[in-house]
């Protein structure tokens, strides 16, 4: 094994570069602008000059690199083509092909989904540290995920594995998700979605609560506040927690990871989310999944720069 | 790749054993009692003995024979260790080891959970053939299930994985499963389930319906009147059809594999279950894969001994 590796998580505005240890060590990150103008062409040869750049600066050859792991995002087939990435305006092309004409002295390269690398990542040297499976569910903006088993990421037959965010989880729903469907997790557990939900479950309710008071409340009001223990925020934080819960008691009846990893903002809340989740977790999961626990993400917005470089080692 | 193999489908009356070629031909197969009297103590020994006599017969000596596949009507570890089988009276051992020690010439000895077996088997040979990752519902007395990806059979790490039939699919059920929660799949598919659904629906309906008249019915009997166009019959396997199309929509966004085999006696319906199913599950599923094809079983009982075959060539 080399003692170094490149990770390489590709961002709609930016691009994040680690250059690791193939133990695991973040020796060096730093960002370039994604230029994504004439369909993202430069995105790469920008990347590929970055790192030639930075070897140069620390007098480290290629041959002492054991690989570059990059993150996309959209999706990635098993042998690295990306299948169209909207936000980089890139269509379908071979990553590693790629970058094996652009820096043809570091031979191996891997590439992957950026949530599933993520979640790679926090298995590797985050929340999931010393698992081989974790399912990660990443409460952001939406609600994204990424699966691990044995290491290795699962990317599903159309890409479409970890997509634990447009679960159904309440087919009842008249409110359409971005997707197009209705009653999708992301609805009800992202930062938007719980929001939204609140804002409902303020209009069903006499229950006093601060959030009335507020011009516009965030998913960090609304976990303040059932932190401070508003019983009003608390129904919504426990709402929220049903459907986490059971989607992942969904995702234990299918393969049965060793760990969840809750990853995003909302991650930040801590105990008061996760244990909203793990009451249902436990009371949806079959008898034999009960006892899976729940880890809060570590590694922040490195988790796909760790990721990637855990490609390479894995391959 | 020697020329002959055996899959072993233990079960809680009887077993079945297959003689088989390594390239898939089922060349002969026949049945023993399970004899699970003094916590079964006697099965494996009278399987060791069975195979030895037919290799006899058949002028088979043990160097011509590649290995033996043995499926377990109760959880198995990666290693071969089967947790407790209530149904055969064992406790806590390693079939190989067990195996090994009684026919020492045919080392090569793998183990799998009967349900995980049948859908390696119908995977390999059956509904599912041509394909490298499926998920099998089998729709009998309860609704069983398997994960196989990349031709390998997914235990999970308590042996959960493939519980398809215990995916709280509602709620709000009042009803308890056998296994202790409310609102399983397998309260809706199984046959007994379908029975059970289908008379809380006429008891809420005043639609007429063959079915008031029968004394006793049965999901076969579900199942023809829907396909003689019993608006009646056809919306109860219409309601069932949700619940399994759902129920597939979880698994596709966890896992996203290439194809669904349903089994078990339901399955021998046909389109008018598979249908059904298809509809709400292309309604649930995430766009990337709302292309996912359910195809039938083929192999019938015989499923668990070619997926015991299966898994000795994978190894």
């Amino acid at each position: 094994m080399k003692p170094y590796a490149f990770g390489v998580d590709i961002g709609g505005t930016t691009v994040k570069i680690g250059l690791f240890t193939t133990q695991g060590e973040l020796l060096e990150k730093w960002e370039i602008p994604t230029r994504t103008e004439n369909s993202g062409e430069n995105v790469l040869p920008d990347i590929a000059r970055s790192i030639t750049t930075h070897l140069g600066l620390k007098d480290i050859s290629a041959d002492q690199v054991e690989g570059i792991g990059v993150g996309v995002p959209g999706p990635v087939g098993q042998d690295f083509t990306v299948y169209k990435c909207v936000n980089l305006g890139w269509g379908v092309f071979n990553v590693k092909e790629r970058m094996n004409e652009l820096l043809p002295d570091i031979p191996n390269v891997a590439a992957g989904n950026d949530a599933n690398v993520a979640a790679l990542g926090e298995l590797w040297m985050g929340g999931g540290k010393g698992h081989k499976s974790a399912v990660m569910f990443t409460l952001g903006t939406g609600v994204g995920g990424g699966v691990v088993m044995d290491d290795q990421i699962v990317a599903g037959t159309n890409g479409g594995a970890g997509e634990v965010g447009h679960m159904t989880v309440n087919p009842e729903e008249t409110v359409q998700c971005s997707c197009g469907k209705y009653g999708c997790l992301e609805q009800y557990a992202s930062a938007n979605g719980i929001v939204r939900m609140g804002k409902v479950m303020l209009a069903q309710s006499d229950k006093p609560s601060k959030l009335r008071e507020m011009e516009k409340f965030s998913s960090k009001d609304i976990c303040d506040l059932a932190r401070e223990g508003e019983e009003m925020a608390l129904n919504i934080v426990d709402k929220c927690g049903e459907y986490l819960g059971r989607a992942m008691s969904y995702v234990s009846c299918t393969i049965d990871p060793e760990i969840y990893v809750i990853g995003g903002g909302m991650s930040r809340a801590g105990a008061i989310v996760t244990n909203s989740i793990l009451k249902y977790y436990q009371k949806y999961a079959f008898h034999v999944s009960t006892g899976t626990g729940i880890a809060v993400a570590k590694l922040g917005n490195d988790a796909g720069m760790y990721g990637c470089v855990k490609m390479i080692l894995s391959d």
